[in-house]
């Protein structure tokens, strides 16, 4: 039987939620290692809603994450409380600004950010496991939040103010070109810059296609 | 320069708009073959909007096809009424509910559905400039209502009532494996059934990205 990887999302959509081409490209590469995804995310409403055809914040607007991530997993997803460490092999976080908006507030307060209490207690009972976990684009802040305090290495590419917050939390922040990725073998942690660096889907597909083969490889 | 392929998504979501890993691996493919994806929608409501936790319609909601399928291209998206066929090589419809509930009504009228109104416009401006024009899974129902006059060889897979009602519109359905396509050499068509059969992301995957390097060869 495949190995089992959670993937946490965070909503349907790079300005308020999950990066969808992060979290398609994701799911294809778990697929075609042979493994099954376990998607999950918190059913809570999203800071906010953003139009993605101009940008502009919808006010007024609620949608709830759960419900929303669920359009990415074609129904195929569980709230985040009701999924189990034991039962996955490894966990990973792909990004979008739902990463640093809805899983946590580092969009808004930075390395003083709070985590949502169902996806901190989830990273860190699989972290504790001895089980590996990957988080791509903006997520590795999220990780920086949660396991600080063991200095974990991290990379989001290649913006020194988003690293400095990364290094206010404690992760030593490694630059890394997004085709890429960075593994952090001590602390089982991986990650890739995917659209904090991108151009184009390509590139990012590249850095989390080799995250991902990396993960599984990890279990 | 690549050859610009234009895509015409249709919200996001399978069960109200763009079947979302459709769309997603349809763009990678794009970039992946050295073309460039011109992403468009119809300026139109959504037939409605489907809970995707629960499966069931939201009452009351509304959400706009360019809206919401401007989070699958990132806000690099245009109304469809202003895309010309002269700007495109060659067209591809990915599927989802949305090709047969928001860019025709294939899934309320059948056979006697009608197809919005830019939609058609393009798809038939591109037919008969000689460039191809490919459909994946449920979205080829719509290429068979607009150029059903031309007997088009098409396939959704091989769900027998869609084929029947493909065979209505004009259309010869042609089975196939979820992980191949058909070929109408005549009138430059391809498709595939995608999650009309898929049981997984990796078999649509296969399907879809031999669709778009056919799609590209053809051009």
């Amino acid at each position: 039987m495949g190995k089992k990887i959670g993937v946490i999302l965070s909503g349907c959509g790079v300005y308020d939620g999950a990066e969808i081409h992060e979290s398609v490209v994701t799911l294809l590469a778990i697929d075609r290692n042979g493994a099954e995804a376990v998607m999950c995310a918190p059913n809570v409403d999203q800071l906010h809603v953003v139009n993605h055809l101009t940008g502009e914040v919808d006010e007024g607007a609620t949608r709830n994450v759960l419900v929303e991530s669920a359009r990415i997993a074609r129904g195929e997803i569980r709230d985040v409380t009701e999924v189990s460490a034991d039962e996955l092999d490894a966990l990973i976080l792909p990004g979008g600004f739902g990463a640093a908006k809805n899983l946590c507030d580092f969009a808004v307060n930075g390395p003083d950010c709070k985590v949502d209490a169902g996806v901190a207690a989830l990273v860190r009972a699989v972290h504790e496991q001895g089980k590996p976990v990957a988080a791509v684009c903006i997520a590795p802040a999220l990780l920086a939040k949660v396991l600080g305090d063991e200095g974990p290495e991290l990379t989001i590419g290649n913006d020194a103010d988003t690293a400095g917050a990364m290094a206010t939390m404690g992760a030593a922040h490694v630059e890394c070109p997004v085709t890429e990725f960075v593994v952090d073998q001590d602390r089982k942690l991986i990650s890739s810059p995917a659209y904090m660096l991108a151009q184009n889907i390509a590139e990012a597909a590249e850095g989390i296609e080799k995250t991902v083969a990396a993960l599984i490889e990890m279990t």
